[in-house]
């Protein structure tokens, strides 16, 4: 997606070999008119995959998503974050790793917004080590439910997220593949 | 708003006579078509306001907000909640006491996201205590800039909320204004 490789490129700091701060357009401000262009690509992209509802962890992940399930005309749903185990048993759960903060987290899917016939599309902001869209993957296959793709706005393609993903067999598509990040250095794959 | 008061009719579960649970549409699935429809009512009333900068709080608040912000055109800030005080100079942080989850967090306003010009509008999902809302407003004045509006998707107007907030001088407008919840019971004013 040309649009938001041209943001990252001005608006983006890579801070090292790994991080890259986003912060002006996608996670702190947020640029919604290219959220909704967002949108029309992972629609344009996934429109004949048969998807029938979409999944997106909090919180940065929330205004893109929003913006392409209004335009697939689907529901969303938004998997939270919890600290601890809640003893509940109305709710899908599992543990993910999140290796940029060092620590753990429950994922929590209620059981009244999935049904095994559902055929769902994964939308997050980043993919990395891919801990986040594995733990959602497990809910939905926990419900009996499918995959039927993983939508990624920024790829850092040189973590194994990716390869992880698709060796599940998950379709990967992302509107942003960054081959390399470096002290002021963004190199794209294409 | 009646397509949203309609929709609390409908699907929203008063648990008791403080606790709305609208996880059908709002906090957990959400109808991204609602949220667009919320936003054209926000920009309707706040029109004239001359707003330059929306905020809304991490997480449920992001949905509706990125649907206003695109029609008004404006660039929008989601503030983060963190569990403890960052020892950061270019933050604006605020405490906010949570009655809901009985703790308190820190709210989190980069300074590279607003300047003394803004004239803000504040997005929330909900209102009741108005704890949120008054954090996010201290956090605009600590930045030298107005608080034009605050917009609330849902307002329990039972609770000092509003009256807390309109005493600061601040215009509320609510989607959805809550005279009384009971067990089964949900009343509206107007």
């Amino acid at each position: 997606m040309k649009e938001l490789k041209n943001r990252i490129l001005e608006d983006g700091k890579a801070l090292n070999e790994t991080v890259l701060k986003v912060d002006t357009f996608l996670n702190h401000q947020v640029d919604s008119k290219l959220m909704y262009n967002m949108g029309t690509y992972f629609k344009e992209y996934f429109k004949n995959h048969g998807i029938t509802r979409i999944l997106t962890i909090e919180s940065s992940g929330i205004a893109p998503t929003a913006m392409t399930a209004m335009q697939m005309d689907l529901p969303m749903v938004i998997l939270k974050k919890q600290q601890s185990k809640i003893l509940n048993g109305n709710v899908y759960q599992t543990t993910v790793h999140s290796f940029t903060k060092g620590s753990d987290y429950e994922l929590t899917l209620s059981k009244d917004y999935i049904s095994k016939d559902d055929k769902v599309l994964i939308i997050d902001d980043f993919l990395a080590n891919g801990e986040a869209a594995l733990g959602a993957a497990r809910l939905v296959e926990e419900a009996g439910a499918k995959v039927s793709g993983i939508g990624i706005v920024i790829e850092k393609s040189f973590q194994p997220g990716r390869s992880k993903l698709e060796e599940k067999g998950y379709e990967v598509y992302s509107l942003a593949r960054i081959a390399k990040l470096g002290k002021d250095l963004i190199e794209f794959i294409d």
